[in-house]
């Protein structure tokens, strides 16, 4: 998707040769023009699907999910909660999930009664890298016996093992965006 | 705001005395057309107050922001993060925040270089109870020197005091509904 890759191109910053910071547009200042567009692209990349609802995980995976869900004519969305929560009930699923980018492991959690057996789900996440958190929503989708249809993701990081490996699996992954390494500090994409 | 009050008396669960469930249209499960008509309803509020930014925190809170910013003509959303982050940087106003719902402390964060002195802030999150989350991102528009326009709350609990002390230090909040207490499992509005 040329917009985002020129955002990219343009503002993210290459810290080392692992992290890309894309917080002045995707994951802590939103570009909300720009969150709508990718939800469109996914939209236009997904519309044949006949989806239920849209699955990610809290935080920033959130504002993608609802572009999409809007674009596609108000589908509801789930967000995968992180942690120990008092309020979301104990029947639920859950999948570990490791988090290179906060070193630690995390327990994602949907509730059994908005996943329900059937439905057909698109999963929508921000980054995908080592995908281990798409490889814990996708668990989650097999648990709850729902279809899933494909990943929808803003940023894949191309010189990590995540995407290839799921796509070896026969998902579908759409990546808006595929960013090739880091060099002096730019993300090369 | 009747679409939000009627939601809440149809379907909110209430546990206990203190705990308002929400999380079948809310903060798990989004229902897509109220999310929007929440942020609609807040750009009527706001609208007259030239707003430059919405200032949210993570996960929830997120939601309404997004669909305010969007009816509000796409204004720039910034979303606090809690928590130790590797991605944002270390140049961060932050805050203390106590979770009662997760019963812990955790620290806010917002990047300096999103947050400019002199913007005119509006404040966005999906509850106020005893108005710790609230505090804490004033806190932060303060240390900032900004401007605070108001704060828009989604559900705020009428029994706690967030709202009632937030409002006698002048603060202007808008609350969407104004929950008064629970009875029986009832949320009552």
């Amino acid at each position: 998707m040329e917009a985002l890759r020129r955002k990219i191109q343009q503002e993210a910053v290459g810290i080392g040769t692992e992290v890309v910071k894309v917080d002045m547009f995707l994951n802590h200042l939103i570009d909300v023009p720009l969150a709508r567009e990718m939800g469109e692209e996914f939209s236009r990349r997904f519309d044949a699907d006949d989806i239920d609802c849209i699955l990610t995980v809290e935080a920033s995976g959130i504002i993608t999910a609802l572009t999409t869900a809007m674009a596609m004519g108000d589908k509801p969305v789930i967000f995968a909660k992180k942690g120990e929560r008092r309020n979301i009930g104990r029947d639920v699923y859950t999948a570990q999930v490791y988090s290179f980018t906060h070193q630690k492991e995390n327990t994602i959690r949907v509730s059994r009664s908005y996943l329900k057996k059937g439905m057909r789900v698109l999963i929508i996440d921000d980054f995908l890298a080592n995908g281990a958190a798409l490889r814990g929503l996708i668990d989650i989708v097999r648990q709850a016996e729902c279809t899933l249809v494909g990943c929808g993701i803003c940023i894949e990081k191309g010189w990590q093992p995540g995407g290839r490996e799921l796509r070896q699996q026969g998902i579908r992954v759409e990546s808006l965006a595929i960013v090739k390494g880091i060099e002096n500090g730019k993300v090369i994409v």
